[in-house]
C-alpha cells in the first residue's frame, strides 16, 4: 500500500492555489529558530566540501546533551532513515509491530522481507499488558512509539521496563521511538534513556524535525549501547546521508534551550485546551500526550476543511483505523482556534 | 570491509589541526555557487516545515533540463542514496560490476544479499569488449560508471550501446552511474540520455555534487523511462530524504549556468596539465577523462602528503587496485602546482 504521511504542503498548493494551515504534520508551530537559520546561511557557504560522514561535532554535543557516550550515538537523514537502517542492519524475520503506528516501520521492514505480526490496539489506543505475551523467541524485533504516532498515547512506564526485560530475554531487539516523547509532561518518568547501559537490546530514535522547527533540514538520531549493532545501521546505506546543513543546524538547534521551553510550553497549555473544545464539538478524542491529537468524526471532515484552507491528516491508511478518524497538530491558541472555528462550521 | 571515501577533511582536522588542501574529493575547486549560497539561505527560513516529498517543482526543472518526462526523474540524498534504494526495489540476485568502481555498489548490493561477479578491469582500466559476454540471462543488474571512478576512463559509446542491447536480450537492469559525464570532453557523445525511451531497463545516475559545489548538500538524481521501477526505488526508503534545503539548492544550481561552464572549461584545462606533470614526476597515470586522475607511485605518498597539508584518496580498498594506487581531483592551476611541488619534494 501506499504509505501517506502528513505535511505535503506542495500538493495542497498545486491543488488550492495557497498554502494551507498546517495541522497535517506534528512540527513546531514557532517557525524556524532564529539561530538555527542563522547556523544554516552560515554553513551553507562551505557545502562545495562533502559532509562529515561520522558527524563527529553532532555526535559530541548530542552525547554529552543526552549523557552517552559518543558511540552510542548515530545521525541519521531524519529518524525514518534510521528505521530503514534498522531494518537493514538486522534483517529480522519477524517483527511485533504495535498497531496503529507511524507507517515507515511497516514499510521498511516489509522491504526487507520481514514478517510483520500485528498487534492490534484498541480504542482508545492504551498498550495492554497483553502486548508482553506476545513477544516470544522467534520475535526478532518489537517495535513501540512512546508516545505513539498517530495516537499520542505512551506506554505505562513499569510495563515498558516488564517489556525491556521480556526482550532481553527472548533475545529481541526492542525499537522504542522516542521522537515526540520531549512534548509529554514528564518524559523523565517515560524515556528510556537511562536503560540503555543495561538494555544493549534497546534501540531509541529521536528527532529534531518536531521540537526544533526543522522538519525540512532532515535529522534524527539513534541511541543504543550496543555500537556493534549501530555501525551495522552505518553500513547499512550511504555514508553522507546527513547532510552539512543538517549537522550545522542539529549544532545550533542544541543551543536553542528557550525556543524548546517555549515550545513545550506552548504545546502542554494548548493540547488540553485543544481537546476539550474538540470534545465540545461532538467529536471523540483520544487522550493523546504528544504535540498532536486523533479524534473521531463521523461527519467527512478532509475536504470541508481544506476549502476553508485547512489540512488535516485522514488516517485512512493507518492500519486499525478508518476514513473516520483524524490527526491535528497542537499549534498556536489562535491557529487551534481558528480550526475549531472552522470544524464548528463544518459540523453544524 | 569498510568502505572508504574521500573527502573526509573532518579526520585530517582532528589529526592535524588545521583544513588540509583536499586533492581526496573529486568535488569543485571554484566553491559554492554565489546562487546556490543565496538559495539555501532563502529556504532555511522555511524547514520548520517537511519538504515535497515528491520535489516536483525541481524535478520538472530536471526534467526540462534533461528534456525528458518529470515522472522519469526520481531525486534522492545523493546520487548514493539512490543506489541503496536501486537495489532494494531490484532485489538482484546476481550483479556484475566493473571492477574497480565505485565502492557503494557493492555494498548496497550485498547489503541486499545479491551476489556479485566482479569484472576485473586490468591496466589501463579500459572497459574490454569481453565486457559484453559476460552478460546473461542470469544477470540481473549490471553495474558501469561512465567514466569510471577512480579511473576516469569511459566507456567506448559503440561498446556502451552493443551492452545496451545485450543487457535488454538478457533481462538485465542496466545501471549507468554518469555522476562525472559532464566533466568529459563530449559529455553529448558519451551519455546515454537520449537513449532511455528505447531502454526501458536502463537507469542513469546523476550528481548535483561534483559540477555544481554542492556535495555537502547532497542531491543526486536518477533517470529511467520505466516509471514502475522509480516508483518501486522511491518507495524503497524514506519519503523525506531530499531535504527542502537540497532542493532550493538544486533548483538554484540548475540557473548557475556560468559558474558550470568556467568549471568545465577549468578541468579540462587542468586535467592533461596535471596529468602531463604527474607523469614527468615518473608516476604512472590513467589516462582519464573526469575532474580527477588514477596514478600510481612505488613511492608511499600518503603520509608524507599529509605532513604538506594536502590530502589524497589511497586506494588501497578499491577491488584490482593496491596501495601504490592514488586518486587526485583536478583542482585550480594554483592549488594543482602545489600538488605537484609536494610530489616533487616527496619524490625527490
Amino acid at each position: 500500500m501506499e504509505r501517506k504521511h502528513g505535511g505535503d504542503c506542495a500538493a495542497f498548493e498545486r491543488e488550492y492555489g495557497f498554502a494551507p494551515l498546517d495541522f497535517s504534520a506534528n512540527v513546531s508551530p514557532l517557525g524556524v529558530p532564529e539561530g538555527v537559520h542563522e547556523a544554516v546561511c552560515r554553513a551553507a557557504a562551505g557545502i562545495d566540501r562533502y559532509p562529515d560522514p561520522d558527524c563527529r561535532a553532532l555526535r559530541a554535543s548530542l552525547a554529552e546533551k543526552e549523557r552517552v557516550a559518543p558511540s552510542w550515538v548515530l545521525c541519521g537523514n531524519g529518524a525514518s532513515e534510521l528505521i530503514w537502517r534498522a531494518a537493514l542492519a538486522a534483517k529480522p524475520k519477524r517483527a511485533l509491530v504495535a498497531a496503529p503506528c507511524f507507517a515507515e516501520y511497516e514499510a521498511a521492514l516489509g522491504a526487507c522481507g520481514c514478517e510483520i505480526v500485528r498487534f492490534p490496539l484498541a480504542e482508545p489506543f492504551a498498550l495492554p499488558e497483553e502486548f508482553l505475551r506476545q513477544i516470544n523467541h522467534n520475535t526478532n524485533i518489537a517495535i513501540l512509539c512512546n508516545p505513539n504516532n498517530p495516537t499520542g498515547r505512551t506506554v505505562e512506564p513499569a510495563l515498558l521496563r516488564r517489556i525491556a526485560e521480556r526482550c532481553r530475554e527472548t533475545g529481541t531487539r526492542l525499537l522504542l521511538d522516542e521522537c515526540f516523547v520531549d512534548f509529554i509532561d514528564e518524559p523523565e518518568a517515560h524515556t528510556m534513556k537511562d536503560c540503555l547501559e543495561e538494555c544493549p537490546h534497546l534501540l531509541i530514535f529521536r528527532a529534531f524535525t518536531k521540537l526544533c522547527g526543522m522538519a525540512g533540514a532532515r535529522l534524527g538520531y539513534a541511541l543504543c549501547a550496543d555500537t556493534a549493532f549501530l555501525d551495522a545501521m552505518r553500513r547499512a546505506g550511504p555514508p553522507w546521508s546527513v547532510s552539512s546543513l543538517a549537522q550545522a543546524a542539529g549544532l545550533a538547534a542544541l543551543r536553542e534551550k528557550n525556543y524548546v521551553n517555549q515550545l513545550r510550553a506552548l504545546i502542554q497549555a494548548e493540547r488540553p485546551r485543544l481537546a476539550s473544545a474538540l470534545a465540545a464539538l461532538g467529536l471523540r478524542v483520544i487522550p493523546g500526550e504528544a504535540n498532536f491529537l486523533l479524534f473521531r468524526s463521523e461527519t467527512p471532515l478532509g475536504n470541508p476543511l481544506s476549502e476553508r484552507g485547512i489540512l488535516l491528516r485522514g488516517c485512512a491508511d493507518f492500519a486499525e483505523l478508518d476514513e473516520t478518524w483524524y490527526r491535528a497538530a497542537v499549534r498556536t491558541r489562535e491557529e487551534n482556534d481558528r480550526l475549531i472555528e472552522a470544524l464548528r462550521e463544518v459540523l453544524a
